[in-house]
């Protein structure tokens, strides 16, 4: 029977599909706000915000750490949102935990065992990101550290596989989602923006990753794109990621069906 | 604008969505022609079936051939179904040409430039798939071939790429199929068999294929998948394809709402 | 027992290494002469050449056809190198067999099954290019096409495979070159110049394919590769070959040892 | 210029190759002194074996640890061979810097940046393993948190990509070697084990390294492979070891040259 994994009152893996949307970083108090604000009215249940960031290069923007993490809860007040933000470091556990609702482990740390371990002593729910070379059977056995460790609060998120495509940020595996329902009981959400890196794709890939199946999406919503410091290319101003929500409530294009006349 | 491309009076990147369906190869008259029928009762409005089979082994079954193409057309007459089938060399072009709504270039065959050359004299719709290492730009410029050369009624077919994952035997790029609609006119179907090559996620990646906005979608229905002499373990049988196609017709999860009380 | 290759002379799969050199395309007579003279004088003992092209674009140079074909002959006449060029369509196989020593099945047709079987029923020798996304097991099994047809005289080539790898072309799999000569009696050569894509690293991997094994090296060399209508990037002028050629021959670099004093 | 990395003594970088050599993970202190002895007899200038090791699986096998880090430090007294280790926690990095010679950062945490910062700040070499999915750029920035943060005794680690090849555990990039020391001025080392996972292969791979530029090699070596804890198929028993080493100082096989007689 699936797992429903419940976060500070948002059900994921439930008959409902979640939406986690935010800014790649916290940038600043009325940046995060705004962004807040925007997403619920547009629909949101959830609230993501990197504070810890994951840069490739030591030279770019790391985040704000600390500060940005009593922000994400000042908006996670006004808001009523639950916050989902990254955890790099097992010494960063204990800081978050005590500030966001969901812990989220980076792609990049997908088999950073001894985060995982750390992390399988906390109450809080993991959100477990499959690493970018990761085969589907690798990713659930990561899973398997935070539950062997004792904390089944788990929810998987599928963001792109690293191919020889050099259109898209990354490929996303949508079967992937599919299959990871089928061999495990967890939740599995999707991240159109990572896995696609261009907004142009958001809104198309997000309705695909429902009739898939998955039990939510992350998205990356900004109200400046073109000034974010992270992500800027695949992240939604406002109102577009409006759009996007609207558009998930729509039905499928119908079936064409055997014309008269055309039978023998 | 976008294209339609016109097979026999089915539509193909019209408002509706077409379904192909038939078996992997044709192995015999009874095997086409129940397979012709039931996927016609089913709601499928064109008919698949291999008669030359590129096959990677030379010891593997290559198909029956002119054999294959007459049964085509008699299943053609008794149903009403346009047929679509794969021509792998030049000097089959005519003969296919005699028996064929739609000529298919199979996945190894994208960049077989004197293949491509030849049937871009010809008059009749070409179902080009996409190779299974082949970056969209270079897809397109596979059809490019075809529409500089004279025929622009071209459909493309995302089939899955090659890459780590060995749990599917191909990674479908569901994100490529609204990536070439935005690049390109031309209409774009989705083959979630050979994109995945398992039964079970068959019906849910169909879905996934339709919601990211193709034009249609081909699969492999035998009457008896488990005796196929190919592609049997992604083939579905009669039943679990009428199961696929009345799924496709099911609305979009809902989302979740914020709750009352949630918020602050 | 590992097989030996014969064409016109030159032993490939023997004690020697064979490096086949030239430009990719055959530009014009003075070039091609240029170019045969120089890479003879620095080692070469075949001569490659490209007359029939296969372009991603239908708008890229196509090659010079017969016409190439004859200036390949006279260069043939004139340094005594024997002469390999590709072949991309069945109906082109009897005029190249009149003018070349040896057909090159390019890496798109790897799998292009209506060719390998006309090629096993010439008695050239063929040289099998590995295809981007093929694996050892498909390159070795349409090998199986031109050997169960009857042509036993096949040379494989490792060309680079497609990774999600920006800074170079390709991916040059060095190690399937001692996985195909473990699975197969076929003579294997490497290709640095379409495996890395880059001047600066053809002598390294050169060196690199001779230590692995490889029975030869094939190089794109051009007398000004700035000017080269394809693949100049990737193409060596004439001192950059030689000294290529010169480093063929230098030992490797030697082992470190345990210093004196270093053990307890 | 090229850097060059002292390790105890052994020069990394230099104008010789350095062989490290030893299992996988310490097993016992009978297996770690066996290896440790043999290794140093047939060549090798400096000793790997895991302590702490990171698997797939929370089920597999772990490693040591501490009682690990002793066997390695009683090995390296009665040999005189500096020791590499993984450390996969800033929060064993004291305790190792304690034991041993070298810090190896394994390939899944390349992009693990806590630890990477935690590393910068010892006065240890490190050896960089390149992550499986990693882009040359993303490697020599993995390495720029070390440098940037302080400790600039790096060397790099190709130990093979992930690709769509089943046929080895992982594709080793050759060519990555030779880019990244034209790129960079860190030495760099290659590791035909993990690159290839075949005993079979690794001679031959090893040769190549050595041909392409690397500054050495990594090789896992076990007194009985098929009763290892991990890594068996990859790992040579003594004797494979002492062929390969002695393989290393062969010249390369010689050009083929034009015959007499053979030129017009």
């Amino acid at each position: 029977m699936p797992s429903v994994v419940d976060v500070a009152g948002v059900k994921i893996g439930g008959e409902e599909v979640v939406v986690i949307a935010g800014p790649c970083s916290v940038e600043s108090r009325e940046q995060l706000l705004e962004t807040a604000h925007g997403v619920k009215r547009a629909g949101a249940t959830m609230l993501r915000g990197g504070a810890y960031k994951p840069r490739t290069s030591p030279y770019e923007f790391q985040g704000l750490g600390i500060e940005a993490l009593k922000i994400l809860r000042e908006a996670r007040e006004q808001t009523g949102l639950p916050v989902v933000t990254e955890v790099m470091s097992t010494e960063d556990v204990d800081v978050i935990c005590e500030y966001a609702d969901m812990l989220q482990v980076g792609a990049r740390n997908m088999q950073n065992f001894a985060l995982l371990r750390r992390l399988a002593t906390t109450q809080k729910p993991v959100l477990l990101k499959r690493g970018p070379s990761a085969i589907v059977k690798e990713w659930l056995l990561a899973a398997e550290y935070l539950l062997s460790g004792g904390n089944d609060q788990v929810v998987l998120c599928e963001r792109g596989i690293k191919t020889f495509e050099t259109a898209t940020r990354n490929t996303i595996d949508l079967a992937s989602i599919a299959l990871a329902k089928e061999l495990s009981h967890l939740p599995v959400i999707a991240d159109p923006s990572h896995g696609t890196g261009k907004q142009s794709l958001i809104g198309a890939v997000s309705r695909a990753a429902i009739a898939v199946g998955a039990d939510g999406i992350i998205v990356e919503v900004h109200p400046c794109p073109e000034r974010a410091l992270s992500d800027g290319p695949q992240s939604l101003d406002l109102a577009q990621f409006e759009k996007v929500m609207r558009s998930l409530s729509d039905p499928l294009r119908p079936l064409a069906t055997v014309k008269a006349g055309q039978a023998a």
